[in-house]
């Protein structure tokens, strides 16, 4: 086996937060980077950019799978952008690629993201986001509570599936 | 103007349900098809199936925009199979297709599917589906309540944006 | 069996094209509609535009894969938009849904098109278009010339796989 | 700036091939992991996998950008799976986050990626792969041709646009 594949964790929240959110972002990004794993998400600002430039000022590896045509969108802290051109259908990618992902605040692109994990089968952990209350002939949706970026990022690392 | 393009009023809903949400689907078919809408669905079976066969007794057209690479995974219900070979990124077809969109009931994907319509500017109606309630910095997501099958095709009408 | 699908014919072309094209196109278009089938297309200008309107003038259905996300960007002789938002993704869906496709002419686009319908297994026949010739150690691609638009769509009706 | 964004080169090919395009795929991935830039390609087999494989014997790093919905399906010399579960409209991705490609043999779906990467402006670069001659009224496709792995990344280099 040649690879050195690394863990990928994805970090899910709106382009537009505010201060506490984006403090909030940055250090999940710095607590991903500091755990070895590669930081993956949708490229833009926001919760997006606080993420990365954690992860990168915390000397970590950041992905960013952007929605538009071009490499030039994305946010300055972008290590490797993944260019889609897909509009709001990269949000699958987004959940695919990620082991897991953490959502960090969000507004209704986040909350499709949460959705499309919830469907793919990729863990999902909250850090001030959605409240969902399923339909009565539904089962409730597994969203993991976390009350700090630590203990978010500690949580997504326990549960991405093995190999 | 030679086209004769008619209102697109979406279904969303999840591919296993009760009777009850069922019977609610077909209602819902059934008073697009009266309408003269065309009724536009994911293809599949559960709510989508109800509200095609609903649409179909009533004399309506369907179209059924499916996840997978075949015309034969449409439910019997389908005139029309788009067929994208696309997963679950299909949903924002759906979505973007459909002028408005009506969420009956529904399980992880339809919530994904709320959220892609909310993002893109499709209104939202929903019968017995998700509650949400967005973070404490973000906006609450419109999405209309109806209570019966009949009302929310009446407004589902009245909300389609002009031209 | 409630459903009353009917057959899809794909028409392959560019945006922007010679009048001979154009009235190739147009003949293709009308073919179609007179044997009954319903007309898929890119929904934009060109050929797509000149086909989609040969099927009008026919009475015939036409249906437009679009790959923005606004139906308004379809050409006036388009009756069901499909709004993908995938930009040239959508091209998938084109051959996906259609189930043969008649190539007129064709610029980079078009060539793409005929390509991911030869990988879906897709059949392909071409008026005008693209001649192409393998590597060495790949098979040559299955390309039905045709020399007249009857002649295409005549084909084309016999080459849908059986149900 | 914080972003170390490397350059990104992608090979495309197909899943089968002959042993001499297979160590000309090697030869491609070794040339771009010297010459410091990341390789991209589809992570399936074939070409994919020597060049893959030739990238990380030489100490480079490789991106595989999957069609299917798990990252089990990469090759064993993908150190970072961009899970699509998007089929073949994941082509479209490959040709739009690589900054210029190389053509290494190639069946259908190599063909669909050369016309889409044709389409969206990445640069084109062939060895042993199709020969395409257009319709009359449209413009030759513009193909590099090399007739070396190592001219073939040389030129690659030169090609990929200014920042």
């Amino acid at each position: 086996m040649v690879s050195s594949q690394l863990p990928r964790v994805g970090v899910l929240g709106p382009s537009s937060c505010t201060p506490p959110v984006r403090e909030m972002a940055w250090r999940v990004g710095q607590c991903i980077a500091r755990s070895g794993a590669i930081l993956v998400c949708g490229g833009g600002r926001g919760v997006m950019e606080a993420a990365a430039r954690g992860a990168k000022e915390a000397g970590g590896v950041t992905v960013g799978i952007l929605p538009g045509a071009s490499a030039a969108e994305a946010n300055p802290y972008i290590d490797l952008p993944i260019v889609t051109g897909l509009g709001n259908a990269r949000n699958v990618v987004n959940v695919l690629t990620s082991q897991v992902v953490i959502a960090v605040g969000g507004a209704a692109g986040t909350l499709s993201e949460i959705a499309l994990a919830l469907k793919c089968g990729t863990p999902v952990i909250g850090l001030r986001t959605w409240q969902l209350q399923a339909p009565e002939d539904q089962p409730a949706p597994e969203i993991h509570a976390a009350t700090t970026p630590e203990e978010a990022v500690e949580l997504a690392l326990r549960l991405i599936p093995p190999g």
